[in-house]
């Protein structure tokens, strides 16, 4: 018998571990929407209140000479604000920080890092509230938002057979940003286009005014933290459903065609290049329209149906796709 | 100039620096006790919202070898569970639990680990509603808790001049077991007192009924995960108060006295052994007796004075005393 590690679990086999046999959730707990999903929500009188928590370690979600701590400190709040803006019409309101520190960090470092959390807050009209500092061998960064919202929460499950699949913006980029850092280093001289893509990977922005924009039409709703096709997989899977994507439908930045020329691989950092931290959602054809008025930017890239398997096609060709993205173990 | 770090600035240091540079709050945030207390708590219609967070760092908070996976999960749970206590009037509610582990830790750690954490959530009657799974080096248990209350949250603030300080149980076994497994190692033969000790530093229980039982009572109130002479500290200065402290009264425990027998040691681990998780609070002398009536295994130690300085004294002698703790950094 071999002895089973996390690694050859996977992440999401160890999610079920945890969903089968340690959580009894019942009806009288007052959960809107709990483990597996963007943010643990709980109904409050006729308020929703949200709350999530990410961790970005050093060496395994950043290294240090690649982003400055100010960049650290302002994407440790964003990637945690998207996850509240996966819920829909919630408020990011308060921040609870914990940091580990190595002994030697300097100040300097500290309060960079500080003024990136401070200004990111800032922008979303957040307040730092507390949290702890702990000493460790690496930077970690765990990052807790509380949010407050009204109404419908929008989860990953809930998609219908006919609905369309949509996305904000552009996918890909922050991959392969990811990538050029991996190859080139942080001294290199990159070009515009290069340091566009780094640029996503560095400096994420949660869509939060996006969703609260479109957050009443949609069906199900997540941020791609871990690709598109691992979003389209939780989306598909919550609501019980399959879809049909359209990659040639999937909407690619001019920075990553003109550095990464071939397609099939801007497809490949697409779906499966992490942290591009856009929306992808579901909403009744009824709405498309709409919807793209409300928020331009947005793409519809294919459409839920009833089987229970995903088809992915280019040019109306079915195409097989195997998983070559990150796995978290 | 020398360039200092995080350790030379120590945890209080940093707290400042983030107090004073990056934290506005103001009056319409709602926020009952912030940055600085055990834990964040919000007003939410008549219901007080409070959150805790802490990290577990292997080989800085744990050895692996020192503790079990489940009662690592239990402690983890524990610790937090104090800091929602130390508010007084709050029920822990929702556990969210973040792990960050090396992808070689085995299924049977993560699932006994896992166990812990249920069986301490189910003594709590809270529930584990999400979390995240990241890689990382080390083991790093990153704990989230939220506790719902009514009527007033009891602060680190609010001591009065003539209250009695008053503890729970006693002080220093935590400590003195964590000297013992840093001495000898955990697979020393220890007698039953020793294990007694470890017992302390390994399964620390949350004083959550006793705060539940005298929180309307107290005038100030924290968990002693520092040691006492920090809770005290934190007390009187949160107060802007002062204090007298009675050595001889602080009580110590027969297995400590068995182990240890230097008096002076005992009270080391006392005052500044870490991890008793203890409550430590101020209270007004008229209520004094009817605390010890509802929670007998209380002890008054000292009292509250205007002075802003806090004086040791040993059978009424003043004696000087120098930190020794535990530096975070």
């Amino acid at each position: 018998m071999s002895i089973k590690n996390v690694a050859s679990i996977g992440e999401f086999g160890l999610i079920d571990i945890i969903k089968t046999r340690f959580i009894n959730l019942n009806n009288n707990d007052n959960i809107i929407a709990g483990i597996g999903d963007d943010s643990f929500c709980f109904k409050y009188g006729n308020k929703n209140i949200c709350i999530t928590k990410d961790m970005l370690i050093e060496d395994v979600h950043f290294k240090r000479h690649w982003i400055s701590p100010q960049e650290l400190g302002e994407k440790s709040i964003e990637v945690n604000v998207s996850d509240i803006g996966a819920m829909g019409n919630v408020r990011p309101r308060y921040a609870l920080i914990g940091l580990g520190l190595p002994p030697k960090t300097s100040e300097s470092f500290f309060t960079k890092l500080y003024k990136g959390f401070k200004k990111a807050c800032d922008k979303y009209e957040m307040i730092i509230v507390g949290g702890d500092l702990v000493k460790a061998d690496k930077i970690i960064i765990s990052v807790m938002i509380v949010g407050v919202g009204e109404g419908k929460v929008t989860k990953r499950s809930g998609a219908e057979a006919g609905d369309l699949i949509g996305v904000t913006n552009t996918f890909g980029d922050a991959g392969a940003g990811l990538n050029l850092l991996y190859k080139y280093g942080a001294k290199h001289k990159y070009n515009k286009n290069e340091l566009g893509l780094i640029s996503k990977q560095n400096n994420p922005k949660a869509r939060l005014k996006e969703a609260w924009k479109v957050a009443k039409y949609l069906t199900s709703l997540t941020d791609a933290s871990d690709g598109l096709y691992i979003s389209v997989d939780l989306l598909t899977k919550h609501s019980g459903k399959g879809a049909e994507i359209y990659m040639d439908k999937i909407p690619i930045s001019s920075n990553l065609k003109k550095i990464f020329k071939e397609n099939q691989k801007q497809l490949n950092f697409a779906l499966f290049g992490s942290e591009d931290y856009e929306l992808v959602f579901t909403v009744p054809n009824s709405k498309s329209v709409l919807l793209k008025k409300l928020v331009p930017h947005i793409s519809y890239i294919g459409k839920i149906d009833a089987s229970k398997k995903i088809k992915y096609f280019y040019n109306d060709k079915e195409q097989k796709i195997k998983y070559l993205g990150y796995k978290h173990f």
